[in-house]
């Protein structure tokens, strides 16, 4: 992430609103995932690699790749939206490319189109280890911003 | 699951054979889900509520309802796989029809078309209270049958 | 179509809409295709089989088999729709699950659930013969209800 | 096109196979598309505007749209395979994302992932008018390769 500098980030009541966001899911907290870069329009989620994450070869399964993957892409969608609104994922298609191992997975969001009602991501998860980093996972998935609900 | 009989089911040595698998999964064990039924092309896969599968507004995290669904339709595929084989997820789409609600999630894997190389899966996921059942998301999936891995 | 009786059809005001608004579509004359049965929630397209419509190897072409299938999926999304709106796709996937052959194809839309904004489908193509209707098509549809555009 | 070198072409013998290939496609033809570029793991087709394309608010209808879309993935992917074989698209996902307008459609279909039985394109569709390209539409496909059968 050394490449990124200070005027790729969201503004700082973008950043403090996602990671808020971020820390209420609590699926996020126990896979192990954490947020490690909020632009506008495009999200990193980093998970490191435990056994409890593994599916029948000891891989990671794919429904944590999608999880993160998902998760990636709505908060992508989310550092466009308005304050007071909330994001919601209407939908998503993901191919497994690859064998997703290495260290850790970094999935990556990016908004492709912002409309006024639904917005659609791309999203893109890397198996990383030492030595390289491998497309592991490429999908699509709409989203819908929507009211933020009176407290 | 009352009404299902006996003969709904699969053989013992599929069920055997898909239930030594599923154990292997550290994510399914991780997240708290249980295979409950195995019947020739389809399985059903239960997870219970719990503060560690939530998103942000305290419903079932996309990942979790996704991760059972992608699991229930490999197994649903799997069970019409002959001996030494296995069975690997190409890809899946799945749209999030309402909030992921209830004391606990089934996921339901059923084979919509079964060939020599590729399967094609229907994915459902209710939301089940104590007096409903909700269909909360609906997807379709394709698998890929591969020879397995000499030991 | 013989076992579905006078009930299972659309108002006469729906379906006069829907047919209006199909009949202003281009491209469904060029291909040949026909509307057979608009019911609530559910629409059926037939398209008779003729060599402008082929892929290379002198089947269906998977661009003709889609057309039909995203077209009943919008009108079957449509006949649930108030007066006054539009109906747009947002997106679609489809697995192509035999080689579409036949003397004519019969699309069928089906909602899934329907929302005050957006509505799911599911799509099913079957390819239909003197002897047999085959499954050769299944997809997922999400669709967008607008306000018609005034004139 | 014009920034696009000779060394950005397929083979001719590639370039070849691919032309008499689309050549048969009773569908392209009828539709009035052709095939603009043909480079390794990329093809661009190009569809003009004609009220014969038109969905019901005159835009080119998403059938079109998906149409050459799905067709330049197909051929994208069939620049990679070894002569004696045919590609099949399995599935693909599209999101309509702009109403489809301009003077032409240029589909551009790219690989992303070949594999031994298996490929993974991405789909573009682009609005072309005498001023703008806009994205229209954007997809992910999955592919199969299968021996050419004997004749």
């Amino acid at each position: 992430m050394g490449e990124q500098t200070r005027q790729d980030q969201a503004s700082p009541e973008v950043r403090e609103r996602i990671r808020a966001s971020f820390e209420r899911q609590g699926l996020m907290a126990h896979l192990g995932a954490r947020i490690t870069h909020i632009a506008p329009g495009r999200v990193h989620i980093v998970l490191p690699s435990r056994p409890e994450l593994t599916q029948q070869h000891g891989y990671f399964h794919a429904g944590a790749t999608s999880a993160i993957a998902d998760t990636a892409g709505g908060y992508a969608a989310y550092t466009l939206f308005p304050d007071n609104t909330e994001v919601l994922t209407v939908e998503y298609k993901i191919n497994l490319l690859a064998p997703a191992t290495g260290d850790h997975l970094e999935a990556v969001g990016t908004v492709l189109k912002s409309g006024r009602t639904l917005t659609v991501c791309q999203l893109e998860v890397f198996g990383v280890g030492s030595e390289r980093r491998t497309l592991v996972a490429n999908g699509q998935q709409t989203l819908i911003r929507v009211a933020r609900p009176e407290r």
